[in-house]
């Protein structure tokens, strides 16, 4: 199974044409939309996103995750493989807190590989998803000597100071439900959880509390989120995509 | 064939994390998406529609129906199958107009198995895909008996005090075309349609009428259905979902 | 591999529909999403936005092409091959761009066949669908005399005086980029771009220039495309589709 896991947007061409790619060399391989709307250029989001919403326990399952505003530059592609589960995408960090959150040992490429023809402004279509469709078919980098890989450490690859959770907003949902990048798990029943100054009660789910209630929850891939019951958060907390979460332990 | 019908959003994971259960579940069937933008929290209106979309003679044919804003709370998971079409989702009245006008006599079950690990707030992942994907693997509830199901009737799921046609916007489409509640077989040529006082001529294709001229026609459903001829009927009219249609015979 | 070219809108059930008809047809063929947001009603920009996105040397891929305002009127259905690609849509201009910037003869043919119960206002699901489903089982008009279709031909189907490349935007993405109807390889390099009276530097990718900072670049499908740097250029312009875009040489 291959995730698209991108910013690319769910409007024009861009989702299709990676698609097209995959479906011409490697049919038959299921194709799943993780995420087509991560915010947009921001990699630091789509990291935390990725720690949690990847298929971390699916031997062979593929994530072409790309929210890549150097495209083109001299960022380079890569190629991770965590437990059984692989990774395409640019070096910007889009990687980091999988890799730091993951308790088995990472093996990293860099892509030097080169399409004839590549375009500057959508390395996912042209190179990464040629990559994720050779991994697809049993010929990733992980077969011995290939010059289309060179192979490089976790250490090595781009480095972010971002902290392991992040009392930020990283995604708003459909329903204006706003995601953290905290773990659930890793924050205490007696923490206290306020957003621009009012305190959040914790809950389950959605009817645990009345009409137009806003409180939060451990969502359904463990993250912590913010939700108003039958209503928006994001309009009833005026608060977007980095917007700050309070967490006090 | 799995169709798809919630108001889950076209936006964020949570449709692509059902088709990866599906996929990995029950791969290789045609999954589509026949709604993923009903009309937040509102079954109701998702009731009607599903009445005028769903596969009705399709056999074989499974709609994940999930529109569930009281989800993790007390209220049931059901199964309902139709002529050889089964329904998979919550007893909140969203299969109500369905059975109210569907001729053939259905069958139904309340569902009790519940998985290992649940979210509280994504049954559609967690409960709904599993048992359609048992569905399309030829072992759903129909085989004799069978502890992860408990079988009911028609009349002891939810039942709504909804009328059989509903005089109101169920759902504005892209094009800002108002579909109603009303089936146009049910609607007498010589009804008068109107709707914020104006009254609405019948025709049968946009360009039956002038540019920026609304009418009524019956949609490629069997629906009522309000338009503006190359121009957004929702911004003409100014209204929204659950707006009041007239239609007096 | 059947490609979907339309304006149907992402939301709502159109596009599902089709897909419903092509996996019953003909299933696992691979279907794909190529434009389902095409500016609504607007063949025009559509013509432009088909000759660079096509599938110009896929042999024996089909394209669903349509906007189709004057859908169920007297304007017909045609089937269009060039170069052993496929296209199927309403003959009002859509295929005009791409017919004229081929360098092969194409083969046309207009569509008699009529099913039984046919929608006036969604001849793509009820006409066009099953039509590409045919010609994806190897059953289109190419097979000898066929009372489904009547051949024609490139210079009986409607013509459209449009330009060869067209100085406006046609399609705004996902980012605020702005995708203009002119091909740049037919764009000098000394040709000055302006918009809105604003002189525009060529780039190849985002990253040659500052955040923020305005520029154009030959997309990845060859067409001239204005950006902003991490920014969106349709605000930034305050441009909507069919915004002018100047190009002198």
């Amino acid at each position: 199974m291959i995730h698209l896991f991108t910013d690319f947007g769910l409007e024009g061409p861009y989702i299709g044409q990676v698609k097209a790619v995959l479906a011409r060399e490697c049919p038959r391989n299921e194709i799943v939309d993780l995420f087509s709307d991560l915010p947009p250029f921001n990699a630091k989001a789509a990291a935390y996103l990725l720690a949690a919403y990847g298929p971390s326990s699916n031997q062979g399952d593929i994530v072409i995750a790309v929210v890549d505003p150097t495209v083109g530059s001299a960022r380079d592609g890569i190629v991770v493989e965590i437990n059984g589960v692989w990774y395409v995408g640019p070096d910007n960090g889009i990687f980091e807190i999988l890799l730091r959150h993951s308790s088995c040992v990472a093996r990293c490429w860099r892509i030097v590989w080169r399409p004839k023809v590549v375009s500057p402004s959508f390395h996912g279509r042209d190179i990464f998803a040629p990559v994720a469709s050779w991994i697809a078919k049993g010929s990733g980098p992980e077969t011995g000597s290939d010059s289309r890989f060179l192979p490089t450490e976790a250490n090595k690859i781009t480095q972010r100071n971002w902290p392991d959770d992040l009392p930020e907003v990283i995604y708003i949902d459909h329903f204006g439900n706003m995601i953290t990048g905290l773990r659930g798990a890793m924050v205490g029943p007696t923490a206290i959880i306020s957003i621009k100054g009012m305190q959040l009660q914790r809950h389950t789910t959605y009817s645990d509390v009345c009409k137009n209630v806003p409180f939060c929850y451990d969502n359904g891939n463990g993250l912590l989120e913010i939700a108003v019951n039958r209503g928006r958060a994001d309009q009833y907390f005026k608060v977007g995509v980095g917007g700050a979460v309070s967490c006090t332990h």
